[in-house]
């Protein structure tokens, strides 16, 4: 039993006092865990775009826990945006006496945090720390589309839309299941040279073309790419990675969250010919029974997470984690806990 | 040796004149067939509302024929309504000299037709044929669409949109899956008695509901059905199929040709929810290869195909079988070669 074991640790977290402010290192109170939870020291961190508040409690219990096709929780439909614990409705971190906010059922920003038991993954210790906590959200993300949804055999072409964090996971995706040809689509040719560590063969830029560009991949291709995995969020890019796809057998997976007013449109034929089009969350991973089984695909060196951390920072940098992001500048940065 | 080999057969055939009107009961020759032909004996014959013209000629030579998850042959797309045979381009039909044209790539409203070997499959002796003729090709098109693409799991709730013949064979299909519930939607209330033969459970009519038909079938189930399957080329119809599927893992799939300006629309994050979309030409059989194993279930009263045949007449009345078609009465006709 740890020294700490029903007592208050006192550590440091960035906590947000106000929207879009830089986060303020403070040092805060973390209370002891409550029934049916945990409290856990943060080593290290990444900082992902879309900080996935989907998967927060896996119950474990309901429909779509229990089912093998589904991620999907029904706890966490309601309680994705709670900010404090499921058990009394109460929040574990204070300061001073002042109630401090849980954040995405994670809270990862704090020196200790306190977790419903669901929402971990007890992994391999051998695991560098450093390297796979980059997994969650957006390697798993994109690379579980491709390896769990669209499902590429060897030699099968498949074509990645957009090539930020999760569609470089998307495409080391097709590379380890031995994608013949992997076409990269963004509108930044400046990310094709990063994009081939990533096994793209192939760069696509939309506006360096005058025709759609389902035509031109499907030109390239004789027909079409066998999968596509879509990961920008925009509604013509997920039209075009489903019609880029071969009749017969294209499966097309979308990835990234659509503006909520976007609409799908697209001729009932291109499904009649044989094309599927499926979503994905989380890249149809359980986090807590998932997560182990992909750590060892990293130590049995079946897939490769260093080339994902572009930049490192200590903890008391974390706003540069932030300002790296919204400048776009490399894939994904390292916060390191202890400096 | 048959001693017809190599001469001109002289037989009766159903011989299209002029569109639209009705066919005329002709003596007339037909040739021996060419090379990679067969020329056949008719016995039995039932009228298809959308005879399928995409089956022609299964080569087994082009990517589609030697894909595991197409059905689809690169030689029927060019070849599908040619009305001659593709070795000399000529017909082996004709009447005092004057050719007549082959239909689409069958001619089967005829005592001997001459058809290219790839369309042709060969079943057990035991089947009896004035059964097993239904197979080809509302049935197989249903019924394919949910064994072969929906896949409903035992205990599954499956929707079918429309209780025609493809749609019965759709629910024959899932009746054979073990679905525990299976909702027949259609906008014919008669429609359901005839229905609960082949399987259908629930009953939703439309036009009954103030309500999309996809909210009743959700409230219906508690959340949507497993698996739904849309054989109606309503365009309405394909859309409500889709959304009425559960999140998580629902599967819709199209089955009838939609009209040639529709416009398949939803909104995007009904696939991130985890749905998938599909379609699917004869229900995913290859004719040749897979015809055999459908006729093989029948005769092992895995399935069956009495109740689709609700009509007989012999030859020489093949215009009541077309009445019948276009009044809407009965599943299908059965026609009889030999009076």
């Amino acid at each position: 039993m740890s020294s700490t074991a029903g007592k208050v640790i006192k550590c440091r977290a960035a906590v947000a006092w106000e929207p879009e402010k830089p986060l303020s290192i403070e040092t805060i109170e973390v209370a002891p865990p409550g029934k049916g939870e945990v409290r856990l020291k943060i080593l290290f961190n990444s900082l992902c775009r879309t900080d996935v508040y989907w998967w927060d409690v896996k119950c474990g219990e309901c429909k779509y826990c229990k089912s093998e096709e589904s991620n999907l929780c029904e706890l966490l439909r309601i309680n994705s945006d709670r900010g404090v614990m499921l058990s009394d409705g109460k929040t574990r971190f204070s300061k001073n006496g002042q109630p401090i906010y849980h954040f995405l059922g994670t809270s990862t920003f704090s020196e200790y945090t306190v977790l419903h038991a669901g929402c971990v993954a007890k992994i391999n210790p051998a695991a560098p720390l450093d390297k796979v906590c980059v997994v969650s959200c957006g390697f798993c993300t994109g690379f579980g589309a491709t390896v769990n949804v669209a499902k590429p055999k060897p030699n099968d072409t498949v074509a990645v839309f957009g090539l930020g964090a999760v569609g470089l996971s998307a495409c080391e995706g097709a590379r380890v299941s031995g994608a013949s040809r992997i076409i990269g689509v963004d509108l930044l040719s400046s990310r094709f040279e990063q994009a081939k560590k990533f096994g793209v063969t192939d760069f696509v830029n939309p506006k360096e073309h005058n025709k759609p560009v389902q035509q031109v991949i499907a030109e390239m291709t004789g027909g079409g790419v066998d999968r596509a995995v879509e990961c920008t969020g925009s509604i013509q890019a997920s039209i075009s990675a489903f019609e880029c796809t071969h009749d017969g057998w294209g499966v097309a997976v979308l990835v990234s969250v659509p503006h909520k007013d976007a609409e799908f449109k697209t001729h009932p034929m291109k499904f009649m010919e044989g094309r599927t089009l499926k979503g994905t969350f989380y890249g149809h991973f359980k986090p807590r029974t998932d997560i182990p089984g992909v750590v060892e695909k990293y130590l049995n060196k079946e897939l490769e997470l260093e080339k994902l951390i572009t930049h490192s920072v200590p903890f008391s940098e974390i706003n540069t984690a932030f300002d790296l992001m919204l400048k776009g500048e490399g894939i994904r940065c390292l916060i390191r806990m202890e400096e």
